[in-house]
């Protein structure tokens, strides 16, 4: 018998009869003779419409309150799950975050998982019962509701699979797994069947979006071993672990693209102490994230600061950039290129293996894409290319590694 | 400066706007340098959505689980009541049935309150905050969500200002108050500037529904005196408090009347002992609730029963009275009269003036109609009538005492 976690996102709880379906699910698991504990987030659109509600009462609604607010989606969900469950004949019992034991700290809407204590859970699992727990939510130390933020159910999901020493962790959700690369755009993209967390982690960093970055950091840091998975289907997904010594045969794991980014280039920046540090403030602050940054000195002593941006974020940028420069560096130059989009190629087989980056410029040389910006990890290279030429540059890169055969 | 309890009901919270008015109220109430704690109930309708989705998910949804999801109701409530305040500059925060302190015990989905633990409330009132509580709702000692069935709201409200000790607790509702008769009845009844406990538990159990009668005989146990008034406007409303010496002055306080009743008379039952016991035990299986109960011992030394139920529970007596009669006296007969109705004097000033049955039989007997059953207590006299003739029978009483006279 083991002990599963499952996660449930808001689009398979979206309506009653898919809540009747994740029901089936998790009798099946159970009836296959395992314990579950299944993690549920808010049935889709009920977060949305709680968020319309405060909005319309103010534009800026305190996030305590928003906290109380939208964490009874989840409980909701929650209660629905266990009835569905019922219903089936499952002895069922929902858990709300406190109950699970889930203390949080930090600020309100993003709060992080201070401590977990899962003696409620382990008592209803000795009592034989199938724990639907609340994703996305705990409570502080002084008792108050937070949310744990984007992709919170996913951390929720970890923390308990921790807490309880479960032996499975599924994320289930809408893709099959994690893919060498998107399928959309490489159709020979083909699903890992485990991947590290330190890939997974780079992958996440740069453009594939299957699950934030810090449910697989929660996740690496307590050693929980899991499994990105469908939701729709009973196919073996992806298993996120800690690498061993067989993953380093593999040169290049995948594939990852971003798109809709944009660099921007400052030039004649006097080379003095603090002065770099004065500009990522300036942007930190007008809440811009970068992502590549490249500095470098001209000839005449100048420096030379690149950085990419999201797109969307660009108008800002050149603002707070206008604001800080004009006051340091009134000679200096801002330039911008829109349309850009970047290209990572990850692995942990990198650190072992030498020629990584020439296989890759050669794969875009030959395929005669101009590589832009070029960052490096020790187990990531990525570039950026034109955005025109982005899901060509994916396909030569991943045809060059040899991505869409099975490993030996 | 007064600790004021408000407690704000499911239409006064019933939109966006309606929420906007209660903050409005609130902060008058503040402004004019009083504390608040604001009880309130999920918006209306609310509740009925997600009894709605429990009754498609499962015919027999579990109480636990309903609990869990119907106490979401009142959380959103809190959660955007707390915002609009902000929106109107009031340090507001929402508290959680937990978070008050209320600790509950008994079945799931109709709680009692065990205990009350203020200390959060306290500290929070002694930073200068206003509190936005969520009715209906506790939490056990084991920490399991348990909801207080109807009126709970109410029951909050008064066990909150009790354990503050708060200095008023007002019950805003849709009514003005409690008055001497229905007023869509009696076009000239009066609002009473106070009522007892008592009169208004024999009130609420005799057909005037402004309150539970649970909700009175906690206000009553802990000494909280409360005030119904309406939410609509501000005039004062009904105190309802311990009588007073003065109180008895008045004869009768008010006049109820309580329709679609129905008589059973059970005739030929052997006058043994437990024989009523069995009887009542068979209804009270069928939950069926009697109210005026009647018996004696005809002259051929067979007992004679007869009791009022609500006519839509007639059917279902008849059912359990079969059952048990079959057995125990196959020789007893089921006479059954539905369309009748009751109506009730209720006074403390009865139990030191006399006369006051035959005041009312008589303003009847003037008013040409019959009497069915008669019951009395120390502080009421109930009678049966047509039901076609209640109101002419609720006017005639009303006057009989002077209820559309102030008292002098």
């Amino acid at each position: 018998m083991a002990l599963i976690v499952q996660k449930y996102g808001g689009t398979s709880v979206g309506s009653l009869d898919r809540i009747r379906n994740v029901a089936a699910r998790i009798k099946r698991t159970r009836d296959e003779g395992n314990q579950v504990i299944a993690v549920v987030s808010a049935m889709g659109g009920v977060t949305d419409s709680l968020i319309k509600m405060a909005a319309d009462l103010s534009a800026n609604p305190s996030e305590r309150e928003l906290d109380v607010l939208l964490s009874t989606g989840e409980q909701q969900s929650i209660a629905l799950v266990a009835m569905a469950l019922h219903e089936i004949g499952v002895d069922a019992i929902s858990v709300t975050g406190r109950q699970a034991g889930i203390q949080t700290t930090g600020s309100h809407t993003r709060g992080r998982i201070l401590e977990m204590n899962p003696e409620f859970m382990q008592q209803m699992l000795a009592d034989g019962k199938t724990l639907i727990c609340a994703g996305f939510q705990g409570t502080t130390r002084e008792g108050m509701i937070q949310t744990l933020g984007r992709g919170g159910s996913d951390l929720t999901a970890i923390a308990v699979a921790a807490s309880v020493k479960a032996d499975v962790c599924q994320i289930l959700t809408d893709v099959d797994g994690v893919f060498t690369c998107d399928p959309r755009v490489v159709s020979n993209a083909r699903k890992l069947p485990e991947i590290s967390y330190d890939e997974m982690l780079e992958m996440a960093s740069s453009g594939t979006k299957v699950m934030q970055s810090r449910s697989v950091e929660f996740a690496k840091k307590y050693g929980v071993v899991f499994e990105v998975r469908s939701s729709l289907n009973d196919n073996p997904g992806t298993l996120v672990l800690e690498e061993h010594p067989n993953m380093e045969n593999v040169v290049i794991r995948g594939v990852s693209l971003e798109r809709s980014q944009a660099r921007i280039t400052l030039t004649g920046i006097p080379d003095q102490p603090g002065m770099s540090g004065r500009i990522l403030v300036a942007l930190a602050e007008a809440e811009i994230n970068l992502d590549m940054i490249l500095s470098n000195i001209a000839h005449d002593g100048l420096a030379r600061h690149s950085f990419t941006v999201n797109s969307n974020d660009l108008g800002r940028a050149q603002v707070a950039l206008k604001s800080v420069l004009d006051v340091m560096a009134p000679d200096a130059k801002i330039e911008t290129e829109a349309g850009i989009a970047k290209l990572s190629a990850v692995g942990i087989g990198m650190r072992s293996h030498s020629g990584v980056a020439a296989t890759m410029f050669k794969a875009l040389g030959d395929a005669g894409i101009n590589i832009g910006m070029i960052s490096t990890s020790e187990i990531k290279i990525a570039v950026t290319v034109d955005e025109t030429r982005i899901e060509e540059a994916a396909r030569a890169v991943h045809a060059a590694f040899g991505l869409d055969k099975a490993p030996a």
